[in-house]
């Protein structure tokens, strides 16, 4: 008998940030940063391409920092570069280490191995998924139900294409908390917000949410920012403002529904 | 910025056996284990109690090691008694801390704080399905997709009434493999095999599917022998044999359909 030995020496945890908070939100970021370890060389990427969006979601982790202040809200964020591993897409999805990324090829992820695949979801996905569910499962059993809210940022042009809108919000198996995201945006702000946009769980790009919200039946929402509008640290920290008390809102006419880990 | 601080000294690591198993299924049997950590003294048992089905599932471990013996399957197992913490419910489940398992009190669970819940939940809960996870995610990563068979063994008496039923064969939300597992078992023994019996979905006995299974579309199912027909090692070893070829037939008729975590 043997415990699971480590397949590699590398383990980049996930990164909690205000544990102690005492709202039931429970904020995640996945791809908060493109950092590149250094087991990893450059990926074979320009200093340009590894800045780029292709690598993380700019602004995304600033703006979660603001809303975890003012929504007294947990928040847990993945330390490494997507484009290492995406930790928001499970092992055998395409994008988990993308040899190609919108128009951009990603040389380091071209002829990865089974073993070398093996290794980055050892050192990346693992840790941050492990860290994630830990966090959820002590605050169910605090009796703290969770609102799970994914933070990201898109990037205003996508194979050419100028996008529309500036605040998607995206759900996957219960509709309830991004309906009510949807509707306090539209009441509350003038941003171009839509449901399922621009994407949706249709494609594949809901991992986290169902890997940690389905099986505890808990109000799940993915909110996706148009990155143009986090372009700094003053404009992430008024997005934040101005996102707050519309997330506080819509988890507050949730109330009524506590989650509960179905039957 | 910090990481997850422990919140206990205490961690029981999910126990992984055959882990170089080349076959496609993965066993996990997470009521294998009695032992009642110090810790956690005797939760005011005594020492028949702590020896009975409501501590753990008797002879299903002996069970799995067979099935993993004969099927070149990895073996996860939990080392901890399930009245400590059931690793198949979650936190805010009833049975996940029982203060009752069936016709008996269990006095060192009647009164447990938030606090003890949570620490509980981080020793025995949280790492147990991390290493869950991890190893499916590597073998995911492998090209090797899993196929996620949980052993367990039921009391042939429960609350007086005698069950009829000898093996139990049960899914969550693709009822494929349970359905050829039930096939084979009709086809190839004389047991009395029954599908989501002695209990089903309905009674939230599937948590470690949902968690594990669902996310990645992994075929699943949860086998219930009843106990009286593992009462040996030498009985553990026959039901392995009879069993083995009735799992290696149903995982072959699924071969046509490779998993693959859903878009």
């Amino acid at each position: 008998m043997t415990q699971a030995e480590p397949i590699t020496q590398h383990s980049f945890p996930a990164q909690v940030e205000n544990r102690a908070a005492a709202g039931r939100v429970v904020l995640i970021c996945e791809h908060a940063s493109c950092h590149i370890p250094p087991r990893w060389g450059d990926l074979g990427l320009t200093a340009e391409q590894a800045r780029a969006h292709i690598a993380w979601d700019p602004g995304a982790l600033e703006l979660a920092r603001g809303l975890s202040r003012r929504l007294d809200a947990v928040l847990i964020h993945a330390p490494v570069s997507r484009l290492v591993y995406d930790c928001n897409r499970a092992p055998d999805q395409p994008g988990a280490m993308p040899a190609r990324s919108e128009l951009h090829d990603i040389p380091g992820n071209a002829a990865l191995t089974a073993q070398e695949k093996a290794e980055r979801t050892a050192a990346v996905y693992a840790p941050f998924h492990a860290g994630v569910q830990a966090e959820l499962a002590r605050r169910i059993a605090l009796s703290v139900p969770p609102v799970i809210i994914t933070v990201h940022s898109f990037t205003p042009v996508y194979f050419g294409q100028r996008r529309a809108v500036e605040f998607g919000v995206i759900h996957d198996g219960d509709d309830a908390l991004a309906l009510a995201v949807l509707a306090a945006a539209r009441a509350r702000t003038s941003l171009q917000a839509e449901l399922n946009a621009p994407y949706s769980a249709a494609d594949g790009v809901t991992h986290t949410l169902r890997l940690h919200a389905l099986p505890y039946g808990l109000p799940h929402a993915m909110l996706e920012i148009r990155n143009d509008l986090l372009a700094s640290p003053a404009a992430c920290d008024a997005m934040a403002a101005t996102l707050a008390p519309v997330l506080a809102g819509a988890v507050a006419s949730l109330a009524a529904h506590p989650a509960l880990t179905p039957a």
